[in-house]
Protein backbone atom coordinates (compact mmCIF):
# COMPACT_ATOMS: atom_id res chain seq x y z
CA UNK A 1 0.00 0.00 0.00
CA UNK A 2 1.31 3.69 -0.86
CA UNK A 3 1.42 6.55 1.37
CA UNK A 4 -2.10 7.46 1.26
CA UNK A 5 -3.63 4.31 1.36
CA UNK A 6 -1.95 3.34 4.65
CA UNK A 7 -2.57 6.87 6.14
CA UNK A 8 -6.20 7.02 4.99
CA UNK A 9 -6.17 3.33 6.91
CA UNK A 10 -5.17 5.16 9.66
CA UNK A 11 -7.20 7.77 9.96
CA UNK A 12 -10.45 5.29 9.79
CA UNK A 13 -8.99 3.34 12.28
CA UNK A 14 -7.56 5.96 15.18
CA UNK A 15 -10.76 8.12 14.78
CA UNK A 16 -13.27 4.85 14.88
CA UNK A 17 -11.51 3.63 17.55
CA UNK A 18 -11.48 7.98 19.06
CA UNK A 19 -15.62 7.62 19.37
CA UNK A 20 -16.08 3.89 20.45
CA UNK A 21 -13.31 3.09 22.49
CA UNK A 22 -10.97 5.58 23.79
CA UNK A 23 -9.46 3.42 26.07
CA UNK A 24 -8.13 1.31 22.77
CA UNK A 25 -5.61 3.85 21.49
CA UNK A 26 -2.72 3.85 24.26
CA UNK A 27 -1.95 0.53 22.03
CA UNK A 28 -1.11 3.04 19.10
CA UNK A 29 1.77 5.34 20.71
CA UNK A 30 5.24 3.97 22.10
CA UNK A 31 7.76 4.62 24.95
CA UNK A 32 9.20 7.73 22.56
CA UNK A 33 5.61 8.88 21.01
CA UNK A 34 4.98 12.48 21.17
CA UNK A 35 2.01 14.30 21.70
CA UNK A 36 1.11 17.91 21.52
CA UNK A 37 -2.52 18.86 22.52
CA UNK A 38 -3.54 22.17 22.29
CA UNK A 39 -0.03 23.07 22.92
CA UNK A 40 0.60 20.81 25.88
CA UNK A 41 2.85 18.22 25.35
CA UNK A 42 3.27 14.19 26.28
CA UNK A 43 5.80 11.71 26.17
CA UNK A 44 5.17 8.04 25.63
CA UNK A 45 2.28 5.84 25.36
CA UNK A 46 0.97 6.07 29.41
CA UNK A 47 0.75 9.83 29.32
CA UNK A 48 -1.03 10.14 26.04
CA UNK A 49 -3.17 7.36 27.05
CA UNK A 50 -4.18 9.16 30.41
CA UNK A 51 -4.07 12.35 28.55
CA UNK A 52 -7.00 11.13 26.04
CA UNK A 53 -8.76 9.30 28.97
CA UNK A 54 -8.73 12.42 30.93
CA UNK A 55 -10.79 14.57 28.76
CA UNK A 56 -14.02 15.56 30.24
CA UNK A 57 -16.63 14.64 27.54
CA UNK A 58 -17.75 10.91 27.62
CA UNK A 59 -19.19 10.53 24.03
CA UNK A 60 -17.87 12.36 20.65
CA UNK A 61 -18.10 12.25 16.77
CA UNK A 62 -15.51 13.14 14.25
CA UNK A 63 -16.45 13.57 11.34
CA UNK A 64 -13.41 13.86 8.79
CA UNK A 65 -13.16 16.56 5.76
CA UNK A 66 -9.62 16.16 4.03
CA UNK A 67 -6.49 13.40 4.78
CA UNK A 68 -3.16 14.76 3.04
CA UNK A 69 -0.46 12.06 3.54
CA UNK A 70 3.25 12.26 2.26
CA UNK A 71 6.28 10.00 3.29
CA UNK A 72 8.52 11.51 5.98
CA UNK A 73 11.45 10.47 4.86
CA UNK A 74 12.19 8.61 8.06
CA UNK A 75 12.21 4.37 6.62
CA UNK A 76 8.50 3.33 6.06
CA UNK A 77 7.40 6.48 8.09
CA UNK A 78 4.59 8.23 6.87
CA UNK A 79 3.01 12.05 7.68
CA UNK A 80 -0.79 11.95 8.05
CA UNK A 81 -2.15 15.65 8.32
CA UNK A 82 -5.83 15.63 8.63
CA UNK A 83 -8.83 18.56 8.68
CA UNK A 84 -12.45 17.83 10.00
CA UNK A 85 -14.86 18.53 13.03
CA UNK A 86 -16.12 16.95 15.84
CA UNK A 87 -19.48 16.86 17.51
CA UNK A 88 -18.98 16.51 21.60
CA UNK A 89 -22.30 14.51 23.51
CA UNK A 90 -24.48 17.10 24.76
CA UNK A 91 -23.00 20.24 22.52
CA UNK A 92 -24.86 21.62 19.82
CA UNK A 93 -22.33 23.33 17.74
CA UNK A 94 -19.71 21.01 15.71
CA UNK A 95 -15.53 22.22 16.78
CA UNK A 96 -13.83 22.58 13.78
CA UNK A 97 -9.83 20.92 14.06
CA UNK A 98 -6.66 19.57 12.68
CA UNK A 99 -4.25 17.09 13.48
CA UNK A 100 -0.96 15.25 12.17
CA UNK A 101 0.40 12.30 12.70
CA UNK A 102 3.92 10.39 12.01
CA UNK A 103 3.16 6.80 11.52
CA UNK A 104 6.19 4.59 11.63
CA UNK A 105 6.43 1.04 10.95
CA UNK A 106 6.48 -1.46 13.93
CA UNK A 107 6.64 -5.42 12.56
CA UNK A 108 3.86 -5.48 9.82
CA UNK A 109 2.16 -2.63 11.45
CA UNK A 110 2.40 1.21 12.51
CA UNK A 111 2.82 2.85 15.30
CA UNK A 112 2.24 7.06 15.78
CA UNK A 113 5.56 8.48 16.63
CA UNK A 114 4.61 12.12 16.42
CA UNK A 115 0.66 13.62 17.24
CA UNK A 116 -0.69 17.19 17.06
CA UNK A 117 -4.08 17.71 17.79
CA UNK A 118 -5.28 21.38 17.11
CA UNK A 119 -8.44 23.08 17.38
CA UNK A 120 -9.26 25.16 14.79
CA UNK A 121 -11.15 28.08 16.58
CA UNK A 122 -13.21 30.66 15.15
CA UNK B 1 18.36 25.75 19.86
CA UNK B 2 16.12 22.84 20.94
CA UNK B 3 13.19 22.00 18.22
CA UNK B 4 10.70 25.04 19.85
CA UNK B 5 12.94 27.56 18.80
CA UNK B 6 14.11 26.60 15.36
CA UNK B 7 10.50 25.84 14.65
CA UNK B 8 9.18 29.29 15.86
CA UNK B 9 12.68 31.12 13.63
CA UNK B 10 11.58 28.87 10.67
CA UNK B 11 7.74 30.03 10.58
CA UNK B 12 8.58 33.63 11.12
CA UNK B 13 11.04 33.55 8.44
CA UNK B 14 8.70 31.45 6.00
CA UNK B 15 5.35 33.90 6.17
CA UNK B 16 7.73 36.82 6.45
CA UNK B 17 9.31 35.87 3.08
CA UNK B 18 6.02 34.86 1.48
CA UNK B 19 4.35 37.77 2.68
CA UNK B 20 7.41 40.26 0.86
CA UNK B 21 8.99 38.35 -1.41
CA UNK B 22 6.93 35.29 -2.35
CA UNK B 23 9.81 34.07 -5.25
CA UNK B 24 12.34 33.78 -2.54
CA UNK B 25 11.14 31.03 -0.70
CA UNK B 26 12.20 28.24 -3.32
CA UNK B 27 15.46 28.41 -1.83
CA UNK B 28 13.75 26.86 1.46
CA UNK B 29 12.93 23.20 -1.01
CA UNK B 30 15.57 20.79 -2.69
CA UNK B 31 14.79 18.63 -5.13
CA UNK B 32 12.73 15.89 -2.81
CA UNK B 33 11.02 17.95 -1.15
CA UNK B 34 7.12 17.50 -1.32
CA UNK B 35 4.05 19.96 -1.07
CA UNK B 36 0.43 18.67 -0.93
CA UNK B 37 -1.65 22.48 -1.66
CA UNK B 38 -4.98 22.19 -0.87
CA UNK B 39 -4.92 18.30 -1.91
CA UNK B 40 -2.90 19.31 -4.69
CA UNK B 41 1.03 17.21 -4.64
CA UNK B 42 3.66 19.12 -6.03
CA UNK B 43 7.49 17.40 -6.09
CA UNK B 44 11.18 19.52 -5.77
CA UNK B 45 11.95 22.94 -4.94
CA UNK B 46 11.19 24.47 -8.39
CA UNK B 47 7.78 22.80 -8.90
CA UNK B 48 6.64 23.83 -5.37
CA UNK B 49 8.15 27.42 -6.09
CA UNK B 50 6.15 27.46 -9.57
CA UNK B 51 3.19 26.57 -7.54
CA UNK B 52 3.73 29.29 -5.34
CA UNK B 53 4.63 32.27 -7.66
CA UNK B 54 1.31 30.94 -9.42
CA UNK B 55 -1.13 31.61 -6.83
CA UNK B 56 -3.72 34.43 -8.18
CA UNK B 57 -3.11 36.81 -5.67
CA UNK B 58 -0.66 39.55 -5.04
CA UNK B 59 -0.74 40.41 -1.85
CA UNK B 60 -1.34 38.54 1.50
CA UNK B 61 -0.75 38.97 5.15
CA UNK B 62 -0.73 36.05 7.27
CA UNK B 63 -0.93 35.98 10.80
CA UNK B 64 -0.23 33.12 13.23
CA UNK B 65 -1.84 32.00 16.05
CA UNK B 66 -0.11 28.55 17.07
CA UNK B 67 2.88 26.85 16.17
CA UNK B 68 3.90 23.62 17.92
CA UNK B 69 7.12 21.55 17.27
CA UNK B 70 8.48 18.18 18.05
CA UNK B 71 11.41 16.23 17.00
CA UNK B 72 10.84 13.99 13.49
CA UNK B 73 13.26 11.25 14.94
CA UNK B 74 14.90 11.60 11.59
CA UNK B 75 18.34 13.02 12.43
CA UNK B 76 17.85 16.70 13.44
CA UNK B 77 14.47 17.06 11.74
CA UNK B 78 11.39 19.18 13.22
CA UNK B 79 7.88 18.48 12.85
CA UNK B 80 6.46 22.16 12.74
CA UNK B 81 2.41 22.45 12.67
CA UNK B 82 1.13 25.70 12.21
CA UNK B 83 -2.86 27.24 12.72
CA UNK B 84 -3.47 31.39 11.71
CA UNK B 85 -5.43 33.28 9.29
CA UNK B 86 -4.76 35.31 6.19
CA UNK B 87 -5.45 38.03 4.57
CA UNK B 88 -5.67 38.56 0.58
CA UNK B 89 -5.14 41.84 -0.87
CA UNK B 90 -8.86 43.52 -1.83
CA UNK B 91 -10.42 40.67 0.13
CA UNK B 92 -12.37 41.67 3.08
CA UNK B 93 -12.39 38.80 4.79
CA UNK B 94 -9.35 36.48 6.78
CA UNK B 95 -9.00 32.67 5.57
CA UNK B 96 -8.31 30.19 8.66
CA UNK B 97 -5.57 28.00 7.62
CA UNK B 98 -3.13 24.92 8.87
CA UNK B 99 0.21 24.26 7.53
CA UNK B 100 2.81 21.81 8.49
CA UNK B 101 6.25 21.15 7.85
CA UNK B 102 9.12 18.85 8.53
CA UNK B 103 12.57 20.62 8.57
CA UNK B 104 15.90 18.99 7.73
CA UNK B 105 19.21 19.85 8.33
CA UNK B 106 21.14 20.57 6.09
CA UNK B 107 24.41 21.97 6.47
CA UNK B 108 24.30 24.67 9.38
CA UNK B 109 20.71 25.49 8.29
CA UNK B 110 17.16 23.89 7.59
CA UNK B 111 15.40 22.98 4.46
CA UNK B 112 11.15 21.72 3.65
CA UNK B 113 11.02 18.50 3.31
CA UNK B 114 7.78 18.34 3.57
CA UNK B 115 4.72 20.66 3.93
CA UNK B 116 1.03 20.41 3.64
CA UNK B 117 -1.07 23.05 3.57
CA UNK B 118 -4.97 23.60 4.54
CA UNK B 119 -7.52 25.89 4.00
CA UNK B 120 -9.57 25.63 7.01
CA UNK B 121 -13.68 26.36 5.71
CA UNK B 122 -15.49 27.73 8.28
Amino acid sequence: MDADAIGKAFVEHYYATFDQNRAGLGGLYQEGSMLTFEGEKFLGAQNIQNKISSLAFQQCKHSILTIDCQPSGHPGGILVFVSGSLQLGGEEHQLKFSQMFQLLPAGSSYYVQNDVFRLNYG
